[in-house]
């Protein structure tokens, strides 16, 4: 509850700054990892076994999204789950994101209250407090986000631990966002399912945790695309991998949105970026937990390949950025 | 060594994302307390005692730095320095800093690097490290630091625990940084003391565990002015703040500065924020540890006062801001 500040409040500017950080942050319920909540110097958060992960990503309006094509709930929730997303990655446990939000002055606070509630309702989905913020004057709208994580106990899964011999598994949608964005690209508004993928991504924040008590070798988030963020472990790890589209699932939906636009559906499940779901590699296929889907394997040498060739994108692919 | 990149890279469009992070996070020697470095999904700092102490603040271009009346260095020592106060303030070490980073892609790779060395610079100073960033494509040039803290067992001193009859004491400059702002603001650049102290304000990192330590019953860094701040504490703990002037150093330099641009010198003090001061309050006499001034009582009631009254400006002050 937010007694302090009127329902009809107008601008950020007209509402100032206490009363904005204290719509941002304030009176929510936070959970048991938040030791201390906003309102003072700093917050305090649970790193129960003497170590704290920490990752921070930036989203600009009209760059990473626009208000035109999501709510501002949407905006809010994404800005939260990409961040959130990087903390599940690393194997640990989503406890608090921190919030840096420039604005322009004239900003509505029904924008503010629709970011701010988007952030709550997706930190609330991963167990997280929203437990500081920052909101300031800026001509251009950034969102800030900061996400804690606690490993419990847990080794850290790096994207440098992959092994020759290690095979590839990933949890969480490949190529909905792409295919969302393609709609929006297009002009349309549905299939909702799709459309929402993008605008809104839900990262699956428990298999992080998951993959690294399951003996998880190399992990990371699925930001910039399968192949691209593969890359990054193949990399960091001084391994090949080969991803094998007769593993791959191409979900129905992405087939009829790719029919109806004229692309090719897989070349979305390969390099569309932002759904967030996690890539991981584990010694063997009895090592690849419940919910996640195997799709590849780790060699000794270097690149990605698909089906053991180099990928190329489909004859006539238009980069949407 | 950030070999990868070239000296004269032009600007944050031609090197791209990933070379900009590289650049402003890669290849440095980390403190013992970065346990997992820039480069994958998050970083992972120590928090020894199970607790992290985790604050943001957002600085943006024309609102809270100008770049003709700071260098890029000391933007980016600026931005560092805020945030780790808040962490000293809660009593904690600083232990490390994320940074979000939008620029116009125009933006020129030397005004990063600077920004960079700056934050570097500070961090290192207060033995924290850079351990993460994001920088993205921006209009408008927005810097948002997360600042890390570890209490080391330590009882966090927030602003909710002064009680009637403790002593108010305060750790480094004040009234500095606004002398500063009233220099520049009327077209001078010196002296160079009073100017870098708003461009670079140094903030007393080690009296946060040091307070603590000794006793504080409540504690907060001098962002708004001194009077305001002692106002967040008067609020939080419920108590009245007495500051007693006679008490109040004045610095000669001030003093001069006063003198030249006819302005009263004790209203900085009393007023002027941004240095970053912190100002906390002790059971007693006997417990305000060497290097803290004692500048007042604390009593029951509510408000705070000075000598006795309520403040009041001198006459004819213009706020700056």
């Amino acid at each position: 509850m937010r007694s302090d500040t009127p329902d009809q409040a107008g601008t950020v500017a007209e509402l100032g700054e206490f009363n904005l950080i204290q719509r941002l942050t304030g009176g929510r319920a936070q959970p048991p990892s938040t030791l201390l909540g906003p309102g003072d110097d700093a917050a305090i958060v649970v790193a129960s076994d003497g170590r704290v992960v920490a990752s921070t990503d930036v989203l600009v309006e009209g760059v990473h999204f626009r208000l035109d094509w999501s709510t501002p709930e949407q905006v809010g929730h994404k800005a939260v789950a990409v961040n959130l997303a990087d903390v599940a990655a690393m194997g640990a446990t989503p406890t608090a994101v921190l919030v840096g939000l420039a604005c322009p002055p004239e900003t509505t606070v029904e924008l503010l209250d629709g970011i701010t509630a988007g952030m709550w309702k997706e930190a609330t989905r991963a167990r997280a407090g929203v437990v500081g913020g920052d909101v300031v004057s800026s001509e251009t709208l950034v969102i800030s986000v900061t996400a804690l994580g606690d490993l419990q106990g847990r080794q850290p899964v790096t994207r440098a631990g992959a092994l020759a011999g290690d095979v590839v598994a990933v949890c969480g949608r490949l190529g909905w966002s792409a295919a969302g964005l393609a709609v929006l690209g297009r002009g349309f508004r549905s299939p909702v399912t799709v459309v929402s993928a993008h605008r809104a991504p839900e990262p699956p924040y428990e298999a992080g945790a998951q993959a690294s008590l399951a003996g998880a070798t190399a992990m990371i988030d699925v930001s910039d695309g399968l192949l691209a963020d593969l890359g990054h472990i193949s990399v960091a790890s001084g391994v090949a991998i080969d991803v094998r589209t007769d593993l791959l699932e191409v979900n129905q939906r992405l087939v009829d949105v790719g029919t109806a636009l004229g692309a090719d559906p897989r070349h979305w499940v390969l390099t569309g970026g932002e759904d967030h779901a996690l890539a991981a590699t584990f010694p063997g296929p009895s090592e690849v937990p419940e919910g996640w889907v195997t799709i590849g394997t780790v060699r000794r040498g270097e690149g990605v390949t698909v089906d053991g060739r180099p990928y190329e994108a489909p004859a006539g692919w238009q980069h949407w950025r």
